[in-house]
């Protein structure tokens, strides 16, 4: 049986990988992949699965932190695996990456301004008003997120949910 | 063992639904969830997980098609599970929701101009640029989503990464 842990931030201190897996749409492909990393006891911290421009293949994007030789293994044995038709391991290669946050703001007429103020400077979205919240699409790398995120914790976090990140090569 | 299916585009006809589960981060979730899901014969159209303001949780959004019926055993399944701490089901309610959507498309000298045309139209932002592509970043709800990647078609997708959709509630 397949068995997952979401890492939690005190267990983060292993590099970072991000691997993008090309799946075919067949049952029990999730369940293989997320057994082959909780089998060597690697974590994940976020995943994601979606369509592609085929539509008898999806993309599973995995973030996860361990050393670099369990994961070279990891890679390896989902290579070898069935309905997985590609793997690629951004941990070296240059890529571009981009996640998605949707997060929910407490206001009140004193503070609306200056949290619309922050939104403008981060170049994020404010999709829905509310009297006393705002919602705030916010996309970028981790280093923007995170920045932006410890900004409207000092208004207060209502909600918040998050894409993961997803990966392409550049080349 | 849970199994999991992508939904193929041909076995969508039924009812979408998107649900919000916030999870503790222990051993056993994902597969946990997913295996209700494809015990009742229900596949997944998109799936994500990631972390929440409170290091201890994280929040999986899930897509899937079915009959309503179906959905509300599944969801007070859910509800049942241990490690699960809420279980939304957007399928009623007023809800906000965004997907990302990372795409490289083939350009030339001459289409490049027309494609950049399009991605200011959409409001999505080019992230990079190499000699023969442009990849960009689109963000929106699927139907703005779907519109724009069928426009990017006619010039050639080389390759396309989606987070699947989040979503949170207005009120």
């Amino acid at each position: 049986m397949a068995l997952i842990n979401f890492s939690p931030p005190y267990q983060r201190e292993f590099m970072r990988h991000t691997i993008s897996v090309l799946v075919e749409n067949k049952f029990g492909v999730l369940t293989r992949i997320a057994g082959l990393f909780s089998g060597r006891g690697y974590n994940i911290d976020t995943l994601n699965v979606g369509p592609t421009d085929d539509p008898a293949t999806s993309r599973m994007t995995i973030v996860t932190r361990g050393d670099d030789a369990t994961l070279e293994q990891i890679v390896k044995q989902l290579e070898k695996l069935t309905d997985i038709l590609k793997v690629q391991d951004f941990r070296e290669d240059e890529y571009i990456d981009r996640e998605l946050v949707l997060v929910k703001v407490a206001v009140d007429s004193k503070t609306r301004a200056e949290v619309m103020q922050i939104t403008d400077i981060f170049r994020s979205k404010i999709v829905d008003v509310q009297p006393k919240s705002l919602t705030i699409e916010i996309t970028g790398n981790e280093s923007k997120v995170e920045k932006f995120l410890r900004l409207m914790k000092t208004f207060g976090v209502i909600d918040l949910t998050r894409t993961g990140k997803v990966a392409l090569p550049r080349k």
